[in-house]
């Protein structure tokens, strides 16, 4: 038994297949968002724009949620100091989970550590609560979910990536009279298009069954108050439980559900992962309900990224860049080759300041490697010709395809 | 299909066993710990004393803590935007690795969002990355252990507790060739009682097994510079990898684990709970950094937590009180019943000020329902002489049995 061979031969596998990471180290610069300190190499930290991050409305750098942090911090002090059940319950946390219901017009809300966490706990708790429950998972779902579902021991049934059809298929298959749960998300983050949310609570009213709608990358981001998808397309009543991240629209960290009472008072008596664990610092918390309450009241954010993102993706299209059919905020830019991504990554960095990471399996599949852009409020529309000349510079030296 | 039925025997069980957990709302005074308030009735807050914290030295509350979180939130603001892999690797996130690795003297560190998630992802990875991996697993470690072992998928064992020979019967029944891991933890928080380390990995020498030891409720307290139990005992370079929590006596909040470069990155590598979630907000870092530094190079707070848990156990057990063997710093008292662990805490709270959480299942096997007291350098004798003749008062209320 030689366990460093074994361990060897895993990480040969990623080199060989030229997606071993590199992770970049960098700093924010509070205030001057997209700006950043690089400190990859030997001459110091070296200036950056960083178009890839997910703190989509740079909320973590907003004054009301850095002052927020601020004065829990001074009050309170750096962490909880203990499970929701032990000691770790603050009133800052009782309050997020009432704001949180709120925004997406459900009885309660409660907090985990992670919008990760929260997908695998409540879905592996779900399941196990609901005898002989079936999943139906849309092929596309995120890591946490997939987590969840296999954590929950269920049947699990996958239908083809927004493929109504598909889906009605598998719960027509499915007795009437069992458990079931329809899984799926709003915005796909690395393609950037949406679920048909209606059509899908069609198809769970018509079979009986509930939904489960991850809306990780629409929260603070769509409809008036920034409820998510559901609430843009008033579809919110219809969803049995939404999930949420702290950690993208709203700039800071963790994750929630939001749901019916009684799944709630389940979820927090069942799930080991909300159980068993440290619940979030109230300095976060106290940043979040600040991120929360302004994201509720303002949509000049949400204003300036759709016009953000709209902008690059017709710079992009101009020039013949092989930009992907999104209908959301997120500028997908098709490689289609692991190396090749990291290649015109690197050198974006290197020569023209630029961060943008490549985007490898297993995040999405082998053969779809590639760039994904997240432009903000905060990108102007200089830095979006400088980056778009750079890139056909680039896929010119590297002799890639633009189109005609 | 009648979901609303299943979700109200779920909760129905809970009421009926006495188990149904109730979180107080509470909110710390920083700079005053172990004093609190409480937002419980209707009385506006009301001040309390907090027994209950695993903030164990009140390292949360440690200005120079509260510092490094302040100026990073300006530097840099609230959350990291990304997964580690996309952006959301920062600066302190590469410098905290470094400062836990030279804690435990191993080659490298990796940070998780809470211990919870590192104990999960960690072993459920590990197991999977082994092919035919037999998992050897102390009958009482901890919830986020048994997830992760569950998850890896392998072979599981489960030795009776710090029982030597018993581990020894089952590691000798596995074929030598077969990959074994050895999971326990240092400090058991439940009891108070303490692994034997060196005699663990005497057997996992023998047995060619990998060890993986939690070192939860042991890091900062334990060791000249903190780094638990296994520097205590000066057994770390036996251990394979050492994981340890942010949000315990550091004051924060996450997780990490210290090991081989090799072995962390393949975790870094093929963890999904690792890959797919938003990074530790640099806040947090830069907090737990000055924690770890601090806690590194100062003595003062671990003497005053050992002289503390000392004279609570000797006070309570010169007053008849069932104070549980505990050789470390946690103090338990045994009721063994969940309605009367419930209500004793309900008592102290509301008549004496005093917060301590009952302990029931699932977190202690059933009929060891107990209260834990986790005494630390600020809580005074004085106060703890009220405590002792406030818990005798009330054992004599509800009629329980005092030590002749
Ligand atoms: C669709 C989706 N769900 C859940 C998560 C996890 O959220 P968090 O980063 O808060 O753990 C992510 C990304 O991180 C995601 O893309
Ligand atoms: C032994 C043990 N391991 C791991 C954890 C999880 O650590 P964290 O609170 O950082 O998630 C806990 C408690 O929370 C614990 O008691």
């Amino acid at each position: 038994m030689n366990y460093n061979e074994i361990f060897d031969q895993a990480i040969d596998r990623l080199h060989s297949e030229g997606r071993y990471r590199v992770f970049i180290d960098i700093l924010r610069n509070k205030g001057a968002y997209p700006n950043a300190r690089c400190f990859a190499g030997h001459n110091g930290p070296k200036p950056i724009t960083v178009w890839c991050s997910n703190d989509y409305l740079a909320m973590g750098q907003h004054p009301k949620v850095v002052e927020a942090m601020e004065q829990a911090l001074h009050d309170v002090g750096a962490g909880s100091g203990g499970t929701r059940n032990i000691g770790g319950n603050t009133h800052y946390h009782v309050d997020l989970e009432s704001e949180l219901a709120d925004l997406h017009d459900k009885e309660q809300a409660l907090l985990f550590t992670s919008g990760y966490v929260s997908n695998d706990t409540t879905l592996a708790t779900l399941g196990k609560l609901l005898p002989g429950c079936v999943i139906f998972s849309d092929e596309l779902n995120h890591a946490s979910m997939i987590a969840g579902i296999r954590n929950s021991g269920c049947e699990k049934r996958v239908w083809r990536h927004n493929d109504l059809a598909h889906l009605e298929e598998l719960l027509e298959a499915t007795p009437l009279d069992t458990p079931k749960l329809i899984a799926f998300e709003s915005v796909y983050s690395m393609d950037g298009d949406v679920a048909p949310i209606h059509a899908i609570c069609d198809l769970a009213d018509r079979y009986n069954a509930l939904t489960y709608l991850d809306e990780v990358h629409a929260v603070g981001m769509y409809g008036p108050r920034g409820g998510g998808i559901s609430e843009r397309d008033q579809a919110a009543d219809r969803i049995t439980i939404i999930e949420g991240t702290l950690g993208k629209a709203f700039g800071v960290m963790g994750g929630y559900i939001a749901t019916d009472a009684k799944i709630i008072d389940c979820i927090r008596s069942y799930a080991p992962g909300f159980i068993f664990t440290t619940s979030l610092s109230p300095v976060l918390v106290a940043g979040v309900l600040a991120s929360v309450r302004h994201l509720k009241s303002s949509s000049v954010e949400r204003e300036g990224q759709q016009a953000a993102a709209a902008t690059l993706k017709t710079l992009m299209r101009e020039a013949g860049l092989p930009v992907m059919d999104s209908t959301t905020h997120i500028v997908p830019l098709m490689v289609g080759d692991p190396v090749k991504a990291k290649r015109i990554s690197d050198i974006l960095l290197a020569e023209y300041g630029v961060y943008v990471q490549p985007i490898n399996f297993p995040t999405v599949p082998r053969g779809t490697e590639r760039l994904r852009f997240t432009p903000g409020p905060a990108h102007s529309e200089s830095m979006m010709r400088d980056l778009t000349s750079a890139l056909v510079e680039i896929w010119d030296r590297l002799e890639l395809r633009l189109a005609a």
